[in-house]
């Protein structure tokens, strides 16, 4: 059985002084694997990576590793322990709004000079000396003042911290009421075929402050610029979001299946050895960002969600009905609201009771099998 | 057809000067059958309550009328657009913490001078007299120095004015995730079978500053009190607080069959005339308050709920899984908790994610057949 | 110099597991003086205490002790950290909306078997042996089976363990924007001539839930029920709450006045010896809790408060002025709202955007010196 | 007398139906000076912009009015009335977290096109034309479809169709506990002589999403691409975010000298005539918005504030000092926190209670007189 190890992190305090810790799983392997880190549970309410990364750990220590492996449930003690009425408010900071995955930092601006120093160097050279420096910038900035780091900069950069130690980075959230789905740079287009996981997001390289985009956006940003100067070298990192379903739930038994579709990605890529683990043979759906289509209520009321998450809607179909008891009389108090896309259902409001302009629903619009 | 008229009544204004209004519908009956009144969604979240005052107009309008009824939804303009987060934020005032639904005036004080004035009056005349004191007091609150009104007592001194005029109070709630219950006082217990709602509290005449109790309260009180003079007179009014089931969702059919089974006490109480609506043939399960268990969370932790609602949980059987991944190393990290008594699963917490001593269930106890 | 042991006791744990844990400061006295329970930070806003507790530490350290003397800063780990936007949300529970300083245990039930079985014992064995009993109930009720407490109790029964064993209880709170004031119970009014506090509010024997009212209902009680019983003693417990000022806020120096003001009432009560701490000679005015005037606005709007705070109002007086931008054409847009009585104003709402029925103001009517 | 005429524009709806209403009051002037737009409590908050606009009202209605200015207080229905305990969490919409101020529209990308056909028009068409344009296309996003905007996307983009109307456009608000001070684009460097404000902020012609910035940033855009094609125009609109003071407060007395210092800005600018309005005689600071420094607590804790609002700090001065009760033993309770440069105290967080990483004051550095 192989060994885990667990050490406790401290990614800041709060007022009457309790330290913030955040508990870090490790297993070791043979060194002939690419590293991997997986965290879980930035978003407050989006628990179930927890049960994930519980599930990973039961398969992981009767494993046959190649790789060593990272793994970081409750990753963000603030967002984690924020409660307002029933629900957990943990997607922003509740001070400021910053979404917490929107508080990572870009080092593409590493990237020129890099290149212009490592033009000729070999492969295992550029990515040992590039991921140093990646790890060394992070560094220079939690070691920098103190004065200088708001609350969720210095949980995001103690992570990244540790996510640039990794040739693979998973980052394990939820939507509201969601399909799974999985956030895929479009050059690892491939790879999405290894995860269980029906819908797949192709996004592009532009950094908007998440863990996923801390990790690809730089290595792609070294592949084109060593490509704009001659020379080819592939994407060294991956990295995805891994959107697991609805928040505020934890499914042991789900959670066990996802675990499968990960170590389906991870045999695929050879962290792990005599691995039985496939991916299942589904259909998948992908979708570019661009085409990932926010439908914002057209008026405030009390909704019926009528599209089925995953289902594909076809144009003119009813997604949702609003309610509005306060024009009963006066006009129509039941309201058709339909799509004028074709498109595949992913997510929707965790809310019926909604303002004009609440988001409502997330669609795939001009998806392809992928 | 039957006619449905609209009144918008003023319950206060918030601080850009927006008036918060309520919208309340009419429909008059032949003056023979008890007066009805019936309001949703004084808790922000519970909406579901307002699509069964749609489907229950939807019916009304066609059915034959002894009773003049009143419907209210959207009962509190404040509650119901209180948002934090996805999710909303509707159960007390986001200010003082004070739930909503304890905000109701009690008037059983008027008791004893009314039987001593009314000993010997006939039953019509009790009545009329009674019910006109209840509703002079509190317009006379309403009326008095505005200074001494907080927001939430104004709201909800303005449906107890409403209800006071009817003899039948039913106020729609849901619980958090939750099978459908009924609160009902104990003297109704029999009104209990007419509704398709499997479990039944049954509740002591002890005023807790809720609606239902604003109203029966008062006439439980004064029937107690002309015993105690030696005068045999039945509550003249029913008053119940009707659990849906679950908040912050939507299902209209769903609302057309809990319409149904509101329509079929109103049917056993000559509410309505040559109704066909009759109750479902179904187990009723009755608990005392008393027995009514809060199960709190004995551990912080992340949730598996795995009791159903409804279920009939045996002494020792699993109610729920807690994962605590920061001890996956040190001790159990997933821990089953279990009940030490027969129970009946009614509601649940709505998050996954709970400090120690967050109520996790409530259950059924000492549960009979009603 | 007195010697200071620090224990931490833990009161509950979070959703990732953190331990809350609350710090517990003692010094041992010679043991001729009460024993002395000072606590702080109950509602998380309301910290100046902790600057209180502070200056105590400083200065009975040098002290010479007759008591012992327990300061229990940060006595809320989770309304301390409940932020919402830039404020602390700690007034009441996030989940349930249940005031924190509600939520101690009322033991006078005790009272009647107590003065049965010790009706004739001297006063010392009434003291000790029914300190015992508080305690022991508090203590079983912790001890019982733990899905029986919710997260508040929990905290609540821990500190009011600690409390039941001293003599004297201070509860440090604040006030939003408030003047200092005492809450005093009635038969301990002279004691409020050492605190250097001008407002007191005289409490009658009614227990509501908070912290003072735990420690001095059951001993008020017990005095009354051995009056009945014909035997004369004296109530043997003082428990005060002592609002410090405005919430939100730390100032060191106000700290030392208020801990100056301790001092001398706790000089009086002679848990020190050859103690120099003497009250201020300033005026105080006291006032019945039935007439302390809760004044809500009469309108939504944008208030300016006028009425200083420790200020004495005469009836007509404009204490606020409420602008309603919305009407500037069609009505006053600058209203002045007047009191109709004499009155100190105490405390006022810490916003100046108000809805209509948010408690503005609160005032000592029909005052008198003390 | 100038008359005063008001529109109520609707900018949403909410759950239960209720309108979200802003009201507009306009003065029309001769049309000989620049048209100016001021507006209000775009956060919930930050109220004292409606007293100033009474003000402004008051004092406008009286003067000669060489301008049509526009006045809307109340600017964000929604944000004004989000409580959170007694605060108003009005910074940022509390379903998503995105900060009101950053949701207006970027339509610099309209620039390139327009110089290309209009490069050698006259002032008069470049002006009248590009105004044009931008409202256009302002309303082409509002008459578009209505699920493509989220609930503040559509009040943002209803005010700033109003303020491209204008030539001078003045967006009220105020920090938490704050100094008063101006952001002023760089070009308008001159005129920030004209408010009574002491502190200047000088920003770059970069959109964040702010209201200045999107009725500055087209215009700065539009004189850059004229000189890089050859010509010289000036930037033809000039936007600004006034910072009034703190948060929650209103107070008329000072609301009125604010209206004067606007006042005195706009008689600088023609807007009015005859007029006696002057800056007073102040030495102003700037700062750019490069050296705008947060300072992030770099430990959590209990606040004390010891740099007074507009004081110039020293080198190595104390600001703070952060109380830690749970460390009095076994660390230093009390904790000097001091700024490693010359600086002025701008502003400074909201409540003493702080995590580690709340920003706990924002400083001008490198500043000089303007």
């Amino acid at each position: 059985m192989n060994q885990i190890t667990q050490e406790n992190i401290q990614v800041g305090e709060i007022a009457n002084g309790l330290p913030l810790t955040i508990p870090v799983y490790r297993l070791e392997g043979n060194g002939s694997g690419p590293n991997v880190y997986i965290q879980a549970n930035m978003h407050g309410a989006e628990v179930q990576g927890n049960a994930v990364i519980y599930q990973l750990l039961e398969k992981l220590k009767h494993a046959t590793l190649a790789s060593s492996v990272t793994l970081v449930p409750y990753a963000n003690p603030i967002g984690c322990n924020q409660k307002s009425g029933e629900f957990t408010l943990g997607r922003f900071d509740p001070i400021t709004g910053t979404n917490w995955n929107r508080m990572y930092q870009d080092h593409s601006h590493l990237v020129n000079d890099f290149v212009a120093e490592f033009i000729d160097a070999d492969i295992e050279t550029i990515k040992r000396e590039f991921q140093q420096r990646l790890i060394d910038t992070t560094s220079a900035i939690l070691d920098g003042p103190s004065y200088a780091l708001n609350t969720g900069k210095r949980i995001a950069l103690n992570l990244q911290k540790l996510a640039h130690q990794a040739d693979i980075v998973l980052d394990l959230h939820t939507g509201p009421i969601s399909a799974k789905h999985l956030y895929c740079p479009t050059y690892a287009k491939n790879s999405a075929r290894y995860f269980d996981i029906e819908h797949v997001l192709l996004i592009p390289n532009e950094f908007d402050g998440a863990m996923d985009e801390a990790n690809f956006c730089p290595w792609w940003q070294l592949s084109e610029t060593y490509q704009a100067a001659g020379r080819d070298i592939p994407v060294l990192v991956e990295a995805f979001t891994v959107e697991l379903g609805s928040q505020e739930k934890i499914d042991l038994s789900e959670a066990e299946n996802d675990a499968n579709s990960i170590l389906s990605y991870l045999t695929y890529k050879e962290a792990l050895l005599n691995s039985q683990f496939k991916p299942q043979p589904i259909t998948r759906y992908a979708c570019y960002l661009n085409d990932y289509l926010a439908f914002y209520a057209p008026m405030g009321g009390m909704v019926e969600y009528t599209a089925e998450l995953g289902s594909h809607i076809k144009t003119g179909d009813t997604i949702a009905k609003i309610l509005r008891m306060e024009r009963y009389l006066s006009e129509q108090p039941l309201n058709n609201i339909t799509l004028d896309k074709d498109a595949i259902t992913i997510l929707h409001f965790a809310s019926a009771s909604v303002n004009q302009g609440t988001e409502l629903y997330k669609f795939f619009t001009n998806y392809f099998e992928l």
